[in-house]
């Protein structure tokens, strides 16, 4: 086999090229009802030409059933091709890929759907079943046998550590200037658990490589493909405005003294609302903002570069193709400034309270009493799964979860008198911001909470219609969270019936 | 006014002396309006005389209006006196007590049900209204104008910080043997928050008495009074085969290599169940055992003293009257085993990650999905409130919900389709016990769970009718988290309507 001449820079070590194979060899060596534990995170990051040759061998006829575990989502690669050649019996700890989910939501497709701190947990404490092989990208493999991630660090440590075997995706197309911006730790299982370090987002307390070692890695196949990454959505009037009304909140903590012009360390979750609010601090004048989060999107990207922002910790980059082609170019311009990390260390609690992140998040619905769905739809059907949402949203200082006031043109209120599936409760929600405006909830007893949403957060079209049924409530049920149980959830059984929730 | 001999070894300036107020006096300090802070946690540690007084003013027809801030519950001098008395206006974090409780479902008194280590962080981050006046019951006054606390430390070093004024109890009741048991420390706000050096369940970090200052401190007033603590409930046979089915749930996470035969440090509810876990534990071949929890019972306090427990870190005792007779008389016998820290390290999220905590709560009731609800009555009447629950389930390593599977003599099942509240969503529940058996829910799809909820905790009389609902949820919905919404909360109604939900 020819090897590209970019290959030496990459392999560090003679061993490693006699373990190299192509993606065909290396999918053979996954059996049935193994465990498999990919890198990625977001579509980046992820392993791309075994799970491609392992789908092409089911269509083969030779099918295997297998668990798959990852960091969050990942790309087509992977849950599109991997799903429809029917290999997955169960899959976690997130998703967002579609053809995943209708298998899911039809039951082909076991789901546990984790907070993503607590995927690494599970995995380190053997409480979920072992990962046989970890398929792995890498940017290069070091003389020792570490490999040095590339855009997603996600779960990867843990899956290499526990791993019986590793194949390695080494990826020509990822930009060496990635090298250095890794940090790299698994925390030791209890009763030997020391403090993380971290007390600036910026911190760097472990190693810029993953360990493994070349008696594990079974396979090293060379690729050049480019993560499967997408356009943004474009972000629309509601995003606009909801992004000026936590700006407003900020604004207000600020005239309180609570916060400062630069902030405290701010984490975004995924989509164009995280993006409008993100571009809308960049025309802010809060200034020296820090990033402590589990995705960097093209704004933040944009923050650093700018100098808005001076540093973000993440555990993967998921730019937009344009941004992504981009940043190939000038990744050394994000040097020092530009921290991935294992999404145990991203997204941990420790470091998320003491650093005291700023937590917005999206719902898919929100109660008039401040529990917010992020994850299923009319109770049941699974959308992406709760992702990082509840290590932030948990142990942050200020909690915000956003959302449109309505969907479906209007059919349905994002505001509902009872979410049809909790994901984060009462205790945890503080800012609602819709396109209408904001509730704080801090302190609030819950009837108080409820009238601030209904007011300041609910379409119109639906505040009569909330006020009705919290109003009745009120005259019908204990008085701590007032709710009439037959009707409590009728709202969503209308709009499974008719069509609407008016 | 002549003093109890037992005074001068408390006061250890002469600047207090003249600081000394009845309890009367004390309470004309507070005005209409105001944010009182009190101690205590449990009925321990909190202040009597001067409530008790308040409440006395407030029948002269000299009444206010206050909020009412606190570690957890409190005793009857506070929350049954002042309820009655009209004096409440909101209440926050926690209670138990059922005058408060039943005023609260009437719509008198607001209450906000909070994470208990979130509470601390609402004041200091100063999210909710400050404190004006803290009143604290304390063992002694430090040359320094410091206060040791007594059974109970919770917000009290919070309260005091922020307070403008503070009031003294200084209980001449509690044995001085308390003293150097106490571990204080207040967290700085971010960013300037530093990691907590805690990495085994008795590391000292703090000092043994709370920051004050005489420029504070507006009356101290002395008293001789007991800590209302309650008699233990008996260990019925539910209690301890629930007890029996968790020990059995330990020794095969032993025999699989996950736990060792000392555990991990053990957080525990209060109550006959929990108080029955430990007693079963203290027959057990577990031994060397760490507790790292909110509140010490009975149970622990044997545990420390036979040897079978190395050391308990909380936040407060809460023992038997005939238990905290003995306490009183032998206190010494604890030093250097039982320490108490304020609520914001007992349950911070730090510590419970780091030190793996095994937490082991009590749910009102559980669904087939694994969400619990801890708080609330048919969705709508509040119970307790979620106290530390959340604070260790979130946080822990291994997180378990008990209950018996019956409650109000069969015609309620305590694991019903969907809960009427959540306060524990389905990521974050490990284990299901009832005297049933155990549901290990770990890495399980929901589908998964409901199968073994269903057939290892319910009770026979319910399992056929939610075989059936979840059958028939199956057919209809998506296949994530299959329910049929029209039907989902029917046994509740069908409780609140017929008294049964046979």
């Amino acid at each position: 086999m020819e090897l590209d001449p970019r290959v030496s820079e990459r392999i560090r070590n003679q061993k490693a090229y006699d373990l190299i194979k192509s993606a065909e060899q290396a999918a053979e060596l996954i059996e049935d009802g193994m465990v498999l534990g990919v890198s990625g995170f977001t579509p980046s990051g992820y392993p791309k030409a075994v799970p491609l040759a392992l789908a092409e061998r089911a269509k083969r006829g030779d099918a295997v059933k297998v668990d798959l575990y990852s960091g969050a989502s990942v790309g087509p690669e992977i849950d599109t091709a991997l799903t429809e050649a029917g290999i997955i019996r169960k899959r976690l700890p997130y998703l967002t890929n579609s053809t995943i989910r209708k298998a899911i939501n039809k039951g082909k497709v076991e789901y546990t759907d984790m907070h993503l701190s607590h995927s690494t947990q599970y995995i380190n404490y053997g409480a979920i079943p072992k990962v046989d092989i970890a398929i792995v990208e890498a940017l290069a493999i070091t003389e020792d046998g570490s490999l040095i991630p590339t855009t997603a660090i996600g779960n990867s440590p843990s899956f290499i550590k526990q791993a019986d075997k590793v194949i390695v995706e080494l990826n020509l197309h990822q930009p060496m200037a990635l090298e250095g911006m890794h940090d790299c730790l698994i925390m030791e299982n209890p009763p030997n658990r020391k403090p993380i370090n971290i007390v600036k987002a910026d911190d760097l307390i472990g190693k810029p490589y993953m360990e493994c070692g070349f008696e594990k890695i079974a396979a090293i196949v060379i690729t050049d493909l480019q993560d499967g990454v997408r356009p943004l959505a474009a972000i629309d009037d509601n995003a606009k405005k909801i992004a000026q009304n936590i700006i407003k909140f900020f604004e207000g903590e600020v005239a309180a003294g609570r916060l400062t012009d630069t902030l405290l360390p701010i984490q975004s979750g995924v989509g164009s609302v995280a993006n409008a609010v993100l571009y809308g601090l960049l025309d802010s004048e809060f200034h020296d903002l820090c990033c402590y989060t589990e995705v960097v999107q093209d704004s933040m990207l944009e923050m650093l570069k700018c100098g808005k922002a001076k540093c973000a910790s993440t555990t993967a980059i998921s730019p937009s193709p344009e941004m992504k082609e981009q940043f190939d170019q000038e990744a050394e311009l994000y040097k020092g400034k530009l921290i991935f990390r294992p999404q145990e260390i991203s997204n941990n609690p420790e470091v998320i309270r003491r650093l005291g992140i700023i937590s917005m998040n999206t719902a898919l619905e929100v109660d008039i009493y401040g529990n917010v769905n992020s994850t299923h739809v009319n109770g049941s059907s699974m959308m992406n799964g709760i992702g990082g949402s509840g290590d932030f949203a948990r142990n942050g200082s200020i909690t915000i979860f956003t959302t449109a006031s309505l969907a479906k043109n209007g059919d349905i209120s994002s505001i509902v008198p009872m979410v049809s599936h909790v994901d984060h409760t009462e205790h945890d929600v503080m800012v609602i911001v819709t396109e209408q405006g904001y509730a704080d909830l801090r302190g609030c007893s819950p009837k108080e909470r409820a009238l601030k949403i209904i007011n300041n957060c609910a379409h119109p079209d639906y505040r009569e219609k909330l006020m009705d049924y919290y109003s009745r409530a009120c005259q019908t049920s204990g008085l701590q969270t007032p709710h009439i149980l037959e009707e409590a959830l009728s709202w969503h059984v209308s709009f499974m019936k008719n069509g609407t929730m008016k």
